[in-house]
């Protein structure tokens, strides 16, 4: 008989595995911060004894959601203007309000109502873009988040770095300062072929090479980039990442909208990694990521939510659902994507996306105790089924109950337990004002 | 000094009439069924004693929603099949699911679920189309809701009616049992021009204009149909419909994906009225309807769930976030169907659809008191630049608080009072395992 710290009791666990397996009266046995067991009730009460006792009862238990690409402190822009083309959008108030606005405390308050948000609604691991990531990682750290963050490089100055040699500097510095943080993990982030010379991008692939990080960076988001980048480059965008030596399984595009099949292609040789944004790729009106022709060439596509600029919200179960509906009315086939796909995306292939899939994305032994419960007991998720269908096509963030990270209880019966959540949304109603004001001027 | 019943006090209304008003601080009187005021705070002070009080410090107060298309019972099937070819889908699983399941009591119970689900998603108003009409009729009385509803009529025999003469016999059973009922009213409601005689349509619109009521069909859903329509009828399904004499301010088309420009203008100069259903067109590769299309000829579009088999929940704000993002990204542009547009869409121009634009959809003086009150206070819908980019980008049916049907409180603080869910909940999990065990046979 082993003590362990938890037993969580009597669930219906979605493990996410290799064989998708399903454990009807299931519990999860954690010690530390890890998975010490997962089999059914029966079998866990005989191997473990736990000092504490969490009931799941009525609720899915399953791997927390891994949200593959945001931008934390945008949460302090959202809404602050939509439905706009792309230029009157950026230079008429995404870029100025930056500009006037980013600052470290922005960074962080704004870091916080994201993880605040995002453990609301189940996700567990993410992974950022932004400016002052510092202090995101901060956030990210108290609030107890599993998290992948890079400083986002420029070839000209943002209100964090005057120029790409700093942002790479920045970026060292969190890789050394995070370097065997259990939680935070430091990728190296280019914002995009459009805004770093080839000169900024080897020398960002140098750096995590150096360090043997993930490289990220925003690819051909829409048809004017790729147009723009083949015309500037003499070829395809991804041919001149692999010319470069930038594509190997430890790189990682955002968005990827307008692939055609050699990018695919190229992609899949070099075991690149994707993430699909496709509520922000439809609210920017950017077009439909090829996903069921990726997932056909054998590519590994997470999923994200993008910024709350562009998205609103960071609820991965909308993404989910977005995601397996935009896949079908794209290629007119109700059968691409199914739920269980995008389950996956969502959870075990969003984790080998970021690099983490050793250690997060399913619920097996010896994996980190990232674990979500969602309760059940709702009209809008009664009948049952089907698991993954739920999953995918009608539950929402506000269903998921409590929610543990590296095997920390950070939210209870749905009581944020790491996060003053007045004090944090009182601070970013402040920023708001400030940026609302430095607009009007 | 008028006496009222209620006033909702010192919240964010948005009003939803023609100015799209929105009041910052303000209140709303209510007596009886019938919105007595709506102003300032001040001004509500001013002119109402309010026997009851009820807070709305840090809400958004607005219209109940409207849902223009569902079929209430079918709850019961919801997540039992997904991700198949629609032929697969509806021989294998739909169709043998509902000939040896519906009856009265599936229909009693399923309605009772999806009013429980919509309730706390924040529709006051839906549009029903199904089987045992009567039993969906009598829960929405109990539950409070405001409903429009019709019996399917098809040319062959359903578990409701043998033949569409007993269908047409039903609806009009309907018709004269609900007469004046301040909640329920009557639409007539032929399945599709696929699955009814021309001369089945005729009797069914002879029947809505007896009695002067809506007539409603599913329509255009996807390329099949409306390539098989055209064959058969030697014309457009539009021109055919016009010339048997249907089309007119009083008829309802749902789904509509399958439009072109002639389709709109004969819309356009009927006064038809179109519900959308995006969530289900994506989720059944349907197609996507050119709403943007719809709106420059000026046809009044209202938005719908559709029902649980294919959507599979109840939701209108994710059904406004999906129209809104669809209609971008089908374009690619981002200027189309704005946050403003689409919540006109779920309340004010819903309503006209329904027929009943004089009544609800809208918050102003002698209107019916359809009210819902949202959470603002809350990190996903923190800050708040914009009223209507929360309710279609960023809010979900979760942050629904209180909800008032016809000067009723139905939902408050997020418990139901007019439905027993958990009975509700217990009664559809019996019926689903019924369900199960036959399709099983």
């Amino acid at each position: 008989m082993q003590e362990v710290d938890t037993i969580i009791s009597g669930g219906r666990i979605l493990t996410s595995d290799e064989a998708d397996s399903i454990i009807h009266d299931g519990s999860i046995a954690i010690d530390g911060n890890t998975v010490a067991g997962v089999g059914t009730s029966e079998e866990i009460e005989a191997q473990f004894l736990g000092r504490r006792i969490i009931g799941a009862r009525d609720c899915l238990v399953m791997p927390g959601l891994i949200n593959g690409h945001t931008h934390a402190a945008m949460t302090c822009f959202r809404g602050l203007a939509d439905d706009m083309e792309l230029m009157d959008w950026l230079n008429n108030y995404i870029f100025p309000a930056e500009a006037r606005n980013v600052d470290p405390e922005l960074a962080y308050w704004g870091s916080a109502l994201a993880c605040a948000e995002m453990i609301q609604s189940g996700t567990t691991t993410f992974c950022d873009m932004y400016l002052f990531e510092d202090e995101t990682a901060q956030v990210a750290r108290q609030a107890g988040m599993r998290c992948l963050l890079g400083e986002v490089i420029f070839d000209f100055p943002s209100p964090s770095t005057k120029t790409p040699e700093e942002g790479l500097a920045y970026t060292r510095m969190l890789i050394e300062k995070w370097t065997d943080d259990p939680l935070v993990n430091i990728v190296v982030e280019p914002h995009a072929l459009y805004t770093c010379s080839p000169a900024v991008i080897k020398k960002a692939k140098a750096l995590a090479d150096e360090y043997n990080l993930p490289f990220a960076i925003h690819l051909l988001e829409n048809r004017g980039e790729a147009q723009q980048l083949e015309e500037r480059f003499g070829m395809k965008a991804t041919r001149f990442l692999q010319e470069m030596g930038c594509l190997d399984e430890r790189f990682i595009a955002f968005h990827c909208v307008c692939m055609d099949e050699e990018d695919m292609k190229i992609f899949a040789d070099h075991g690149c990694k994707v993430v699909h944004n496709p509520e922000s790729n439809m609210k920017l009106a950017s077009g439909i990521a090829p996903v069921a022709g990726m997932l056909e060439h054998g590519i590994v596509v997470g999923l994200g939510t993008d910024g709350c600029a562009s998205n609103n919200n960071l609820d991965m179960f909308d993404e989910m659902g977005t995601a397996a509906r935009l896949a079908k009315v794209e290629r007119l086939d109700p059968t691409v994507l199914p739920a269980k796909t995008v389950t996956g995306m969502a959870t075990r292939d969003g984790a080998r996306v970021l690099g983490m899939g050793d250690s997060v994305g399913s619920l097996k032994r010896g994996m980190r105790a990232d674990i979500i419960m969602i309760d059940l007991n709702k009209p809008h998720l009664t009948p049952l089924y089907d698991e993954y269908s739920h999953i995918v096509y009608a539950a929402g963030g506000s269903d998921v109950k409590t929610v543990i990270i590296d095997g920390r209880i950070v939210m209870e019966d749905r009581q944020l337990l790491t996060i003053d959540e007045d004090d944090v949304m009182a601070r970013v109603r402040e920023i708001a004002e400030r940026v609302k004001k430095s607009l009007e001027a």
